[in-house]
């Protein structure tokens, strides 16, 4: 018994490592009630391959597209635009759209969701967050009875390389070099390592989670590029490592939010992602922490998304829409924090920075000092109790002022429970 | 706007822990389209609680539940009566259900889903496995585009209890009854420290998971209740810890499938859960391996997965219902057995147990034997090569005969991926 009554058609959008992925999938699993009509790409000669049935159209022409009898487009192009421009015009006629967009989504889904509804058309963008991992169905459909006050998560696989190899010893340029070199990591890193790419996922994640609509540049992020391999010398010390962590959390009526390198305790499931990996670690107040992990981008994985929320529009089922609110970023966390000093030894540096400190009502929780470095550059660590970044920066700002610092001072929290006081 | 025209009322059959959390939650919460209005239970006076809204009706009898004008049942009973005819008759009445009940599920999901779909009435038990772990949404609607080939999870929270707290040091016996007076363990322990729990939530996931439907009688399942503290120190030699997995794979058209205590390498997510956590693991073709990973049982986590299938119900979202077909259980993993024995020490026991072992063709990897243990009753374990469990147990049945063992020989398989030979 089938209740398919005739096949949905199916076009995709960009031909990359996505789309062709996408493809592939659907031609081996040919699910059920989903048929591949249409695939646009620019240049399309360039793309052709011959295991795509001949049945399929390959257009240059996004119209050819749009004015066909295509039912789901698979915006899989990026940025905002074009493909901000084609997703609402393919809504407005009334079709459905599977996007893998985090930007456009972090930046205009409530706008395009509501667009979609007033068509009667879907929107779903399962793959925007966390590649293969069923983090936005989790929420949407086996969440969305508890009440989640905290997200915390890996949601970039290019930064986790690089922190991940850092681990070993090496130097952030020369992995980052190799990342490249895999297709990890951009021409221009800057949306990965400077933490946009992982802050467009979080505020997707705060509208389904925290049901808390956040504006995506009011969100603090941290460049993981000041990280340097001592960093994980002192981390081990602490047992803790190194990570690219995006998180939110509801705090009275504002939402908390960062996006950047934190000291990350290795018994923390956070800990436990390895090269491109994602977790993502989602805290209810009746369900309590639930974590996702796994492969969280690629071809592959991305297009698992992707398929999935195709086959669950052939299957009739509308995704959750549950309603959010605008919200402030507002608070700071109280985390303890450790600092990477390097100095050229002399007497009274230590008691310098402690007064800056204490000035700001800051207390020191210990100095660690590893062996082997000369007078004339010499590193070291202090730790700090539970304060607020802002304190802290203001105190480092004054210490930044001692000539006989060799480096600007390098602070990373670490992420604990939090103290409340 | 709303999306709702009326609201759903919802009945609540079975007021025990989860009964109580999933009033709790929708007092609380009181999600959009939702109204409870009655609550069954067996000695209604005994369970009666002031912070239910006055508007609704407790009953003794299930057919006033049935006769009102409720629209979705949710049986939080369990077992496969009266749990059973309950829900047949909601669903020939066109009523639908939420259930928690993996039982009645996994023996009888099938007829039960068809029945529903027979009369437009929805069927729901994202709640029947890994409680408030969203793993069964994730399957139905993230991970419906990947091809399922493989499931191994911590499913039963009990046992993992056990197996922890036996980690620390004590033995099977008194961390059960410290699980029983925690509450965490049922007076009759079978169904949870013999596997039939974990089992039944097996068979749900292969449904899901790997499309295919075996039967919960041929799962070949064994007990915890043999696993010994002396088998965590071995088991730490091999940096390994020691928990109840559930597992079933693909493999040919036949499906390998075993539920009981394996040792588990601790650097595989399966060694992370602590206490009564949970955590499964799906292994898909395109796009790897994904973990979840949380509170699987407990009256707030299930509570949380009841829920949230209420609020899909609300929301219209039907539920993916993608094929499976009834698949025989066949075939045996090839995996590293490490066994343990006791003996009264004599010269040539290693040698009888070398040629028992040999004449399986099964090739012996280690031999490891702690101090501080007498002659007359001495443990050492025997770590061999990968090997099908059948083959070792005809061999352990010939060593079994050998006057100088005090008691029967215990093994346990290493999860690890396969060789394949």
């Amino acid at each position: 018994m089938s209740v398919f009554v005739s096949k949905l058609k199916v076009a995709i959008l960009g031909f990359g490592t996505v789309g062709s992925s996408v493809a592939r999938i659907l031609c081996d699993l040919a699910p059920e009630g989903i048929e591949l009509t249409h695939i646009y790409n620019r240049n399309i000669d360039r793309k052709r391959v011959d295991w795509v049935p001949s049945s399929v159209q390959w257009t240059e022409d996004f119209d050819t597209v749009l004015n066909s009898d295509v039912s789901i487009l698979l915006e899989l192009v990026g940025g905002l635009d074009p493909a901000g421009s084609w997703v609402r015009r393919a809504l407005e006629a009334g079709k459905s759209v599977v996007t893998a967009n985090k930007k456009l989504i972090a930046f205009h889904g409530i706008e395009l969701e509501k667009l979609a509804r007033s068509r009667n058309a879907h929107l779903r963008y399962g793959a925007a967050v966390a590649g293969g991992i069923p983090v936005i169905p989790g929420l949407q459909q086996g969440l969305a009875g508890d009440q989640v006050t905290r997200i915390e998560g890996i949601l970039n696989g290019t930064c986790n390389f690089i922190l991940s190899k850092m681990e070993e010893g090496a130097e952030f340029a020369e992995v980052l070099k190799e990342a490249q070199g895999h297709g990890y990591a951009e021409a221009d890193p800057t949306e990965d390592v400077d933490g946009f790419d992982a802050r467009a996922k979080l505020v997707i994640l705060s509208r389904l989670a925290l049901r808390a609509d956040i504006d995506p540049n009011e969100v603090p992020c941290r460049s993981i590029r000041e990280v340097s391999a001592i960093d994980f010398d002192y981390a081990r010390e602490l047992d803790c490592t190194i990570r690219q962590i995006a998180r939110a959390e509801l705090r009275g009526g504002d939402v908390l939010a960062s996006v950047g390198p934190m000291l990350v305790p290795r018994a923390s499931p956070l800990a436990w992602s390895r090269g491109t990996e994602n977790t993502v670690l989602v805290g209810g107040h009746y369900g309590g922490d639930v974590v996702f992990s796994g492969h969280g981008a690629g071809g592959h994985p991305t297009a698992v998304a992707v398929v999935s929320d195709v086959i669950g529009i052939a299957h009739g089922s509308r995704a959750i829409d549950l309603p959010s609110k605008k919200t402030a970023i507002g608070g700071e966390f109280l985390l303890r924090h450790s600092i990477r000093f390097v100095v050229r030894d002399q007497p009274g540096i230590i008691a310098e920075i402690a007064l800056a400190l204490a000035e700001q009502r800051i207390n020191i929780h210990a100095i660690s000092q590893k062996p082997g470095y000369g007078k004339d550059s010499l590193p070291f660590v202090v730790t700090v109790e539970p304060c607020a970044a802002s304190a802290l920066h203001r105190a480092l700002t004054r210490i930044g002022n001692l000539t006989c610092l060799i480096e600007k001072p390098f602070d990373l929290q670490i992420l604990e429970p939090e103290e409340r006081v």
